[in-house]
């Protein structure tokens, strides 16, 4: 419209208060976020036979498309990609190695259900073997830890990175027994043969909430690696490091153009953040991120305390999924439930993120060397803020 | 509720599906935003006359209130900003002595407006007292370039400052004689006595669509200085520097509290990443951000092309204003309308800064010596980006 109205709304809040009942009006601006479904993004139409497998298995599958223009110098690159939330299956209080196989199981449906949609690049959430237990502060979830190189979780995600020629993006806890049993929260990147092509480990530990991973882990050592896969370069943004936009920017300074965010956040927490973060990631950096959550409800066998002044209680809250796909444009994807397991299906074509650098130029206005020089300074114990002081006062 | 879903929709997509027509819901998706009416946001009842006054001037006036927790070792810091957003007046083909005073007159409206609202510190958008002439490239709007010390604008916001006890950030093209002429795209900050406390020039430069700004100036030479006033510390992020996070980053880590980003950009340019940018600046920085747009459609006398391959025109697309606020917590206000001139106030407590860094901690787990590091590494010649690629390729 040449008057900018909208086609008669002036703010999209008025638009939702006309429309949408009060009693849920007040939940959709807790969660509302940015969707613009433009030109580049449109469903997907599915195989029907996986809509039925998804529906008979009850578990959230959902599917987008994020077109590229044509270019006359190369082809398309578009790759179809995976994410997949989970719920643990069994009680927290269930025999370790039983609730490990449960959550296998479960997730082996979700990857099946991948590889059959024709998915080249999956990731799942992180430490998706496990409950999220570190809001307990109790060192016998450390057991969950294994091997980067064989362990149970990866194992099972190379046979099922075999079956289907896929990549797989394995997030565990780590236990690096070659480090005197160092843990780690780390990314497991497996090619779509079944090999490791290496792994990378969380570069921001939280300490907030309930989020005692600091008493589980240590910041990560292994940079900010780009795994170059037969289906494109990849990085891994473990959970918390998504609030630092330095960390995402350093993986798309080593040319990545597809970032995963493999995370478990939870409603009260961060659900308002949680649409803007990722998204302006991969505007700011002109790559695609796929954000993954972990969901459900986790209640834990004894009780422990929030550092909220409120009293002993058992459970995390509620993780909330809501995974979703951004792109370098700014589009982004629908979001899986807030409430079940899922699986996202996404095309997206890599060229997007070229053709995005090429028609901002962030890369180009970024004034890199300003800023190196400006965190040289930060670094230094007499630093001194540019501060300019009103003298009249 | 237990299971999550929200009091029955599993996904805002669904609930705006169900109850918004299709005809409104495809300009909704496009514009859709996160709008966190959590506890901390909330309207404010302004005096009535003054809502009588902006009906009878024809400007969009709204409030809003952020709370910050009490605190037993220092008082709430609430200080009442206001934005606003402008059309220019007469054409563009009007004297420019003309021009310059229709917008002075229109926007002194508004000036006042917060005065008697109030306000103590208040911004006007990018290059307020001209038309956004650079889609034109022709030199001779270069005319309105004016003295960051004593130029038209800077003299009429000095004696809105002087009128009202009120800080106000004056953004203008600045021609700088004392520098052979040189012109900058600037912003003046006023202390509340009419003192000019310092000025800071935009670091990021654009060159994409009609936004041939790099045409006209260069990139800022002023650092990222934080200006100390009576009401707080506050910076200034001009335009295209919000598409930069590290440049967000370095006037946090200079020690702002509130963030003004006056900008001027056009609906099919950037509206989808209007309220993710400035709404993910606030968060990562644990500081307020206020951000600003032009609002209007601009006619140039003469015909330009716009890089597009589409024929020569005369307009610059529609400047969809929407201007609102964000704070450290992840909320943010309601927008001013995409089609209309308008005063948005706010009421927002600093204390909610420090509050979020000490809950979330981003400034002490950001590991700046790291990238330090890296952007040290990066700015060489010679950078060998870290990429790990999968061998059997």
């Amino acid at each position: 419209m040449a008057d900018g109205s909208l086609g008669g709304f002036a703010t999209l809040e008025e638009l939702m208060e006309e429309y949408i009942p009060p009693e849920k009006l007040q939940h959709a601006r807790r969660v509302l976020y940015g969707l613009n479904m433009g030109e580049s993004v449109s469903a997907m139409m599915l195989d029907g036979a996986l809509a039925e497998r998804a529906k008979a298995m009850d578990f959230d599958l959902r599917s987008a498309v994020f077109r590229a223009a044509p270019e006359q110098m190369r082809p398309p690159r578009v790759v179809r990609i995976g994410l997949i939330q989970n719920k643990i299956v069994l009680p927290t209080d269930a025999p370790f190695t039983d609730q490990a196989m449960a959550i296998r199981e479960r997730v082996g449906q979700m990857l099946d259900t991948a590889g059959q949609a024709g998915v080249k690049v999956v990731c799942l959430q992180e430490a998706w073997h496990m409950p999220f237990a570190f809001c307990t502060r109790e060192k016998q979830w450390c057991e969950f830890a294994e091997s980067a190189e064989n362990g149970e979780s990866v194992l099972f995600c190379q046979a099922a990175s075999r079956r289907w020629g896929m990549v797989v993006i394995c997030p565990i806890l780590e236990r690096d027994a070659a480090h005197n049993e160092t843990v780690w929260n780390t990314a497991v990147v497996i090619g779509h043969n079944g090999n490791i092509i290496g792994k990378h480990r969380k570069n921001h530990i939280p300490r907030v909430g309930d989020f005692n991973e600091s008493t589980y882990y240590m910041e990560g050592n292994t940079g900010h690696p780009v795994f170059e896969t037969a289906f494109g370069r990849i990085a891994v943004n473990i959970c918390y490091g998504r609030h630092h936009p330095m960390n995402w920017q350093a993986f798309g300074m080593n040319g990545a153009e597809l970032v995963f965010n493999p995370a478990a956040t939870v409603g009260e927490l961060s659900e308002p953040l949680w649409p803007v973060e990722a998204r302006n990631a991969a505007i700011a950096n002109s790559y695609f991120v796929a954000a993954i959550n972990r969901v459900g409800t986790e209640v834990f066998p004894r009780e422990f305390t929030s550092g909220d002044g409120k009293p002993a209680h058992k459970d995390f809250g509620h993780f909330y999924g809501s995974s979703y796909v951004a792109a370098p444009d700014g589009s982004r994807s629908a979001s899986l439930a807030r409430h079940k397991d899922g699986l996202l299906v996404a095309d997206i074509d890599l060229n997007l993120c070229r053709q995005t650098k090429d028609k901002w130029g962030f890369q180009m206005t970024a004034r890199y060397d300003m800023y190196a020089e400006f965190f040289n300074r930060f670094v230094q114990p007499d630093f001194k803020p540019q501060i300019i002081r009103d003298p009249s006062l």
